[in-house]
């Protein structure tokens, strides 16, 4: 595989989904959801799409970024970025000058992610497979060598990596045939934002249980009388065998989320997600230990594997929940697949927002096939949103995320959404600053 | 109090300290010393000026983030500002969009201490005092009030910084006289840095000891063999008396921390800084339990409070080094001074950079007078860098920082500076494009 990055184009898209609350919770309360969105070019004329997510104000930031990064890579050849991805991620996040502004966390390390997420698609695309599959298919040592370890070595070096994949190809041809049929399940959020009234709530988890849905989430932690009311509603319209997780989206201080989740105990959630802040790896382990046996689970705000590691040492979390965008990228995010591995926890990758569920779905299936090795009580987070503007879009049939067929990362938005609401010269923005209120 | 704020400016200032290699270490090869700078102006024409600190590329990234939390703060009444400053911090680091860029760390969190700084110089001028001065005649109860409790109440409740505030009354004012008479310890990086000669290192630790200085610090992590000649030079450069610290600038792994300081141990290093990353509370407290009794110093990358808290609460470090324009500026900092006082740890900041050392010395101050109540081990990283750019610089005499008596938070570069150095159209740079290397 080779091919010289001769470009790229950096984008400025948002979606002005607050009109509609959706995606609203206890701390984000009005959310533009927006993809600061890259595309690399090749002299051959291969393109890579990638992008991070973030919730409308700010994007111009790390679009910035992106630009920033996007000058490094121009210039290099596609095939010495796959011989040396662990040398392409450094170069990335360990620049000697642009390292001061993270390190590894927050803009910059999101701008890298978007990078490279679309040097990924463009290698699966370039490879003729989907993400998964390519990587999947990577022998143990070159699927490890992706990963930094940097940081990691008292908990997981490259060597117990390589071995925990050898293990894992045993079984591997069944379990791509058994994805290939079932497909992972999805767990529904949409029913329960924030924002949305009691009606919408029920009604909603209503169509979650008839399409199939058999775990939901409900974002709490506006009242706990408001708290209640909504998780015995919610019960009432799954039924018993529902499961509902609930998502308090870093509301709480430790205490408060514990005394709170006291008060909602008796309708049993099936996880706390977010009780505290992204970055107390302590308050979480003592929240764990006050809830069990509710379930912890945190992830789409933990900034690296460095803090992975933690959560995963300190015994703070049942569920992990990578996000595509956040860490950096699907090199960082092999390392969080192994680390999760190696500590027996199951990964439940955060979706939703742009594109979330169209590129984690990647990450997730490669973990099921060659990583972890197991479905367990894993799924992915499901909302139905946006999807439409997507080239290759998810398939969530009967409850369950369809493996990819096509190759590449799925990250590719549709040119004509990418004019539409590019910001803010886009048509959808031109329409709403002339007062048009018009989501089309 | 009152004005109100009617605009501001951002700069984009940088200095081409990489030609000499200046700020050289483990990590940080060849850094631009640079500032992401803003002016805020009043109707009145009042002015505050704050930066944040940064390597030099990607610093245009801080820029467009001060920029859109710069629209924030247009139309604010500094008077409203002062009056619920907990609120102005939350404003510009939990937009509700803008946070999930963060929340809290990296590029938007140095640029919200950016604008925050600002803030703090305006206020303290038009109270006719510097800030130190200013922040350490609060009440109490005001003092407080300017940090967020969000996610500190586990280790330090509103109401237990208030009455640690109160007990501190006692004694203040002959704090303040001390301080006036004697100044902070200053402790001397500029002989140290990885990328300079063994001469240049020898001839510098005479020059420090000379110049009055009983701790000074070398870079390592390059080589153990290097380390350990470059240890045994400056031990003869300093004879017996002077204490030696070490900084890996995040260089190590856990284990290698501990096998690499196991080999310097005969040198008795007065503490190692920043022997593994930023965010590994969990690993920084291993390396302290193996390399005791070597203090272990961390702080100038962690981002906030919720951090500082853990690496306190996990008892992970002996010394805590905030930076004034990494965390979330003067409020956040309160925040962190109050937790360090809190768990009887030494605040000892960090400064070097663009005039980390001409603002972090009035944290250090209000420590010393209003908060730690006590100068202990307490002292203040001096690098003898660039300060020949602000209005009002520090002034170090015998080994120490002499408290500033101007009005302001000594955070304001001279006009002729921001013009020479103003990136990438300044007179400067246009000088470098040109070819000639020729730094005034």
């Amino acid at each position: 595989m080779h091919g010289k990055i001769v470009g790229f184009e950096a984008f400025d898209i948002r979606f002005p989904t607050s009109q509609q609350l959706d995606g609203s919770d206890a701390v984000h309360a009005d959310p533009d959801y927006s993809a600061a969105y890259v595309v690399l070019r090749t002299e051959a004329g291969d393109e890579g799409h990638g992008f991070c997510f973030t919730l409308g104000r700010g994007n111009e930031i790390e679009v910035a970024a992106i630009e920033a990064l996007g000058r490094m890579v121009a210039g290099l050849d596609i095939g010495d970025i796959v011989r040396d991805s662990r040398g392409f991620y450094r170069l990335l996040t360990q620049d000697s000058q642009m390292r001061w502004l993270g390190p590894e966390k927050g803009v910059v390390h999101m701008a890298a992610a978007a990078v490279i997420n679309a040097v990924w698609d463009m290698v699966s695309k370039l490879a003729g497979k989907p993400l998964w599959k390519y990587l999947a298919d990577l022998p143990p040592q070159e699927l490890a060598a992706m990963a930094d370890f940097q940081y990691l070595s008292d908990a997981l070096t490259e060597d117990e990596a390589v071995e925990m994949l050898r293990r894992a190809e045993g079984g591997k041809a069944d379990r791509e045939s058994w994805l290939l049929e079932h497909g992972i399940p999805a767990y529904a959020t949409s029913p329960g934002w924030l924002g949305y009234s009691d009606e919408k709530l029920v009604r909603l988890c209503g169509e979650a249980v008839d399409d199939g849905y058999n775990l939901i989430k409900l974002k709490v932690g506006g009242s706990v009388a408001d708290d209640q009311r909504r998780l015995a509603l919610a019960r009432d319209a799954v039924g018993p065998d529902t499961r509902i997780a609930i998502d308090a989206n870093q509301k709480w201080d430790v205490g408060e989320a514990i005394d709170w989740m006291a008060a909602l105990a008796h309708h049993a959630p099936y996880w706390i997600e977010e009780p505290t802040s992204p970055d107390d790896v302590l308050g979480h382990a003592a929240i764990r230990r006050a809830v069990a046996p509710v379930r912890v689970a945190t992830g789409e705000a933990v900034q690296n594997r460095v803090m992975f590691k933690q959560f995963l040492q300190a015994d703070a979390i049942d569920i992990m929940q990578i996000d595509a965008t956040r860490a950096g990228g699907v090199n960082e995010n092999i390392a969080n697949l192994l680390l999760a591995a190696k500590f027996g926890v199951p990964v439940v990758p955060h979706a939703g927002g742009v594109g979330l569920c169209e590129v984690v779905q990647h990450l997730a299936m490669v973990d099921l096939v060659a990583i972890a090795g197991d479905i367990g009580e894993r799924s992915i987070e499901y909302v139905d949103h946006l999807h439409e503007h997507f080239v290759d879009p998810v398939r969530v049939v009967d409850g369950s995320y369809r493996a990819p067929r096509r190759p590449g990362f799925s990250s590719e938005i549709r040119p004509g959404s990418i004019e539409e609401y590019r910001y803010p010269t886009g048509s959808a923005w031109r329409r709403l600053a002339g007062g048009a209120v018009d989501q089309a």
